[in-house]
């Protein structure tokens, strides 16, 4: 199975690509999508749209895993994540990718056995379930490619409604 | 010139549009794209991607015209909705489509002459504008020809950077 994972935002979109067998996953790629400040917001979404559609066509993954939203106390930049991750749905299924959501307390007992472990213990402990030699980068990035390994590693998925 | 108004929503998305020259404005279309509950939010939103652009193909809108996002109380609807206007603004974006945003009470001013207006007299004085029989129907896409109005009769627009 060929996960993405996507940690959405809209001038930094992590993703990691993970093919997962038989209890082992393997880290194909990771990076990020950046959009340029002070270019109007409907065009940073469309680059955001064409970008992960062309990694999606190139890579084929089986299903995409995103973390829910929450909202803390910067709802303006919580406005344009939110716009960013309707975008990134969006995209999925038009590609027919089912989308899988996680809070981030799953996702830290997937992959540290622990829901609430430091994110300093997360990276490490994806670091090493994936035998890489450092942490991904940027931390959009590695939070991206936890997010698919909490996939490769849960059962306690649920499609996303939000 | 052509002006399509969004009143954005992940459940009902309202939509107006009219045809503006020389200070006169005629409704030529409105009405609501509707998704439903209980299908997955990606599916929801890739409907009204679809919808968007069959809509956008036909009348072939010069701008698009939009209400800024505030979150209030309900964060989580604040998050379906924010999700299905990035959609719309990225929508927008890749058919060429210019996007302007207002704010409530520009909407207000520019067409009732006052930026605390109540809804209902909005409602009222577009009826009056555009000299039709009864207010629009839903009330989303009531709102949607307010807002498409308010550009038409408004110069404080601004381009959409949020």
């Amino acid at each position: 199975m060929r996960i993405l994972g996507i940690d959405p935002g809209y001038a930094i979109v992590g993703f990691g690509i993970l093919e997962a067998q038989r209890g082992q996953a393997r880290l194909l790629r990771c990076g990020a999508i950046n959009t340029q400040a002070g270019v109007p917001m409907p065009r940073r979404l469309l680059q955001i749209h064409e970008d992960l559609e062309t990694l999606i066509k190139r890579f084929a993954p089986d299903v995409m895993a995103i973390e829910e939203l929450f909202f803390n106390t910067n709802v303006t930049t919580g406005i344009g994540v939110a716009q960013a991750r309707g975008v990134i749905l969006m995209t999925a299924a038009q590609l027919g990718v089912t989308v899988y959501e996680y809070t981030p307390s799953q996702v830290k007992q997937a992959v540290v056995g622990y829901g609430k472990a430091e994110k300093r213990q997360v990276m490490d402990m994806t670091r090493r379930l994936l035998h890489l030699a450092a942490v991904p980068k940027p931390d959009d990035a590695a939070d991206a490619v936890a997010i698919a390994l909490c996939h490769a590693r849960s059962h306690t998925s649920r499609l996303s409604r939000q």
